[in-house]
This record gives C-alpha cells, sequence and structure tokens, in this order.
C-alpha cells in the first residue's frame, strides 16, 4: 500500500444557480474589478489515503464523492490529481 | 481583450486546524473508507473575465485574492490555471 494525494474539484452543476459566485462577482464589481463576468465556486477537497496503484486511489475517491463528497443533484466533481506522497 | 477562465484553489493554511476536514474525514471513516488519512477542504472559484493577456488575467485574479478572495490569516491560495474562453 502507498499513501497518496488525491485532489478533487467539486462544482455547482452549469445551468443551476450559484448565489455564492454570484455574490462573490458583485463584491469584485463594488470593489472596482470591472472585467470579471462570472464566478463560480466550488469545493477543493484534498484527501491522503492509502491505496495499491494510482487507479485504486482514483476509485476510492469517486466512490467517495458519489456517497458523501458531492451532492448528484447539483453538483459535479472531478479528479484534479493522484500524486503519491 | 481576451476572456480567460481563471481557476483558483483557496485551502486552509498547513498547520491550521481544518475542522471541516476532520469532520468529512470521520464521515469517510463511519462509511468504511478506513484507507482514509487525512482530509483538507478548501475552495475552487472559477472567475471569467477579460484581460489583455494570461499574466494580466492571473496578476488581476491574485489582486482579488488578496483583496477578497482568500483569508490571508488562515487561507493559502493558488492559481490552478488560466485559459482563454
Amino acid at each position: 500500500m502507498t499513501r497518496f494525494r488525491i485532489a478533487v474539484h467539486i462544482v455547482p452543476r452549469r445551468g443551476i444557480l450559484d448565489p455564492q459566485g454570484k455574490a462573490v462577482a458583485d463584491a469584485l464589481h463594488a470593489l472596482g474589478f470591472a472585467t470579471v463576468k462570472d464566478v463560480r465556486i466550488g469545493r477543493h477537497i484534498v484527501v491522503d489515503a492509502d491505496a495499491a496503484s494510482p487507479a485504486d486511489a482514483e476509485a476510492d475517491v469517486r466512490a467517495m464523492c458519489d456517497k458523501l463528497l458531492a451532492n448528484p443533484v447539483t453538483e459535479d466533481y472531478e479528479i484534479a490529481g493522484v500524486a503519491p506522497l
């Protein structure tokens, strides 16, 4: 077993309203960042876990996303990286 | 001006307690994911903004992080990617 660090991005599904992102975009405009067109806010989750291979580590984290980390109705996730520690 | 999509990771600084990550790690253990050693949870922010060049887009988003997006006392940020739209 090797220890891996797996990074996951969980983002609001396209087409679903992201009120947090909208609020941050408005705040950026108020601060003078007029070039900002859109902001979307998701979660960046870093899991350290033991697995036999990088593919196993990724499969484990996909199962975690399906069961706990992501809301399948409103969110999409992607594995951003798997690196041995 | 070109439109760029800039992705930022904002993560709790190493050494600072991450109670949300701890709670998720405990929940994963309770669901049977015994191989999980550590979980850290940050924000994944995607900004769409106009800029003259990728370097300008990145500089703008760094200014946004310093002024609004990240808490400089407890969080670190990194620009994860800059891509033209």
